[in-house]
């Protein structure tokens, strides 16, 4: 990522100084399918192609494991950033949760909540799984995403998605301005390296609040368990508890709180 | 709003308790302009009139300032939330930005980024004002604010948005689950109020980050600064200074940056 730096002033006690902020990084990306305009996301540029194979996956637009849409950079802006990029794909294999003449907008910090239908989501790709998480994992988890976290040390207003198995060791790490983008990127990562599998026997941890969104793109990959560093909504809760995720809040050191499904968490 | 608590368990170095949370509320609302569907936003219940009325208006869809639009319920859930409204209006005062045939999603952390034209909004609706801030003032903001952030007393979960005049005097504070609905619920009250004008001279805090769609909403009620408790986006500081506005941030105690326009800030 460009190392950028925006002028400012510090104010503390009366007293101005100037500094040079690095911010994080926030740019749009149209994402067209077929050349049909689909949506419009905020977020920090970089893993394009991850963040777009993520969303149509975890959208439940193309669920197909073995072939991957060609995605084309279409528009690029005067700082070199991607601004808009075409997916190709074979229009059969759209799922019905897309339509060419709907025009929806995802966006920084929390994508298109509530469009796809839950109980397809909750019951064709949450398998059941038998193995149970032993606690003292968990509390390592959020220093081990933390060490990861580059852009966040950088401006401090980027979020971070971390996936690890069962033995706690990490899978993956993403980091961007929206939580549902870090999602997005780190599920097309795993797509495109063949390894979408693994994420049954995974635990995704999240940076910040557990929305209603975060917990359907954790169901849609597939992922048992969502920890969060925030709160989670009410309406995350009921959806983790509906699809049977088991769905962890205010993760931090050696605590959290276990809203869901307390069965996959060895007591 | 109602106190409803989520039974689960709180962990803490290998034992575990039973809890009864407070979550932060978080439900679906449709919104319908003359019948047809406009847009989705996961917002937390309450306060719907001001937050359509200020969506609309933040949004550049209808800017009557006398006019209120009617907003009638359609929908109610088992919960009693209230889940689609019909917003009533003159279809020759709907604005470019609104158009039939886009239906947009906006979402709980962030709504429609990007959508509006920012011509418009910085050059019409951004006044220039004369008077300076005593960064003192300032100082006392945030907990002025965290005083009547009782939902997030509660839930840890919600956001809130606080407009102050220049004497540091709160003048509105709203919460909600998304920092962007917190702001159209405060900028529909100060409309519905007749009280939209003294948004000219005063400050519009919130917690969390400020991103582009921040900015552009408070340039769009006419507010010319921004202080966000949390790190601004490049896209952020990028529209602040484009459209005249002063952003700060890290809002905290006695001290704060200053990413656009100091001049408004006594030095």
């Amino acid at each position: 990522m460009e190392d950028k730096r925006y002028d400012g002033f510090f104010y503390k006690q009366g007293n101005f100084s100037p500094v040079k902020d690095l911010l994080a990084f926030e740019e749009v990306l149209s994402i067209a399918i077929n050349d049909v305009p689909f949506t419009i996301t905020m977020r920090t540029p970089g893993n394009e192609v991850e963040l777009v194979r993520g969303l149509l996956f975890t959208e439940g637009i193309y669920r197909d494991l073995e072939n991957h849409p060609h995605i084309e950079n279409v528009e690029t802006n005067v700082d070199g950033y991607i601004t808009k990029v075409n997916v190709i794909l074979p229009e059969e294999k759209l799922l019905k949760s897309f339509s060419g003449t709907r025009n929806i907008t995802s966006v920084s910090s929390c994508g298109l909540c509530g469009k796809t239908e839950l109980d397809e989501l909750s019951s064709d790709f949450l398998t059941v799984n038998e193995e149970v998480l032993d606690p003292t994992f968990v509390e390592k988890l959020f220093a081990e995403m933390r060490v990861h976290q580059n852009a966040f040390d950088q401006s401090g207003g980027t979020h971070a998605a971390a996936a690890f198995n069962f033995k706690g060791e990490l899978l993956e790490v993403q980091e961007d301005i929206g939580r549902h983008n870090a999602v997005d990127k780190l599920v097309g990562a795993q797509l495109l390296a063949g390894e979408i599998a693994r994420c049954a026997e995974s635990l995704l941890l999240v940076s910040g609040r557990a929305s209603f969104e975060l917990v359907q793109k954790t169901i849609a990959a597939g992922i048992p368990i969502l920890a969060a560093v925030g709160a989670p909504s009410s309406l995350a809760v009921e959806l983790a508890r509906e699809a049977g995720a088991t769905l962890l809040g205010f993760v931090r050191d050696d605590r959290f709180n276990i809203h869901s499904q307390p069965e996959r968490i060895q007591s």
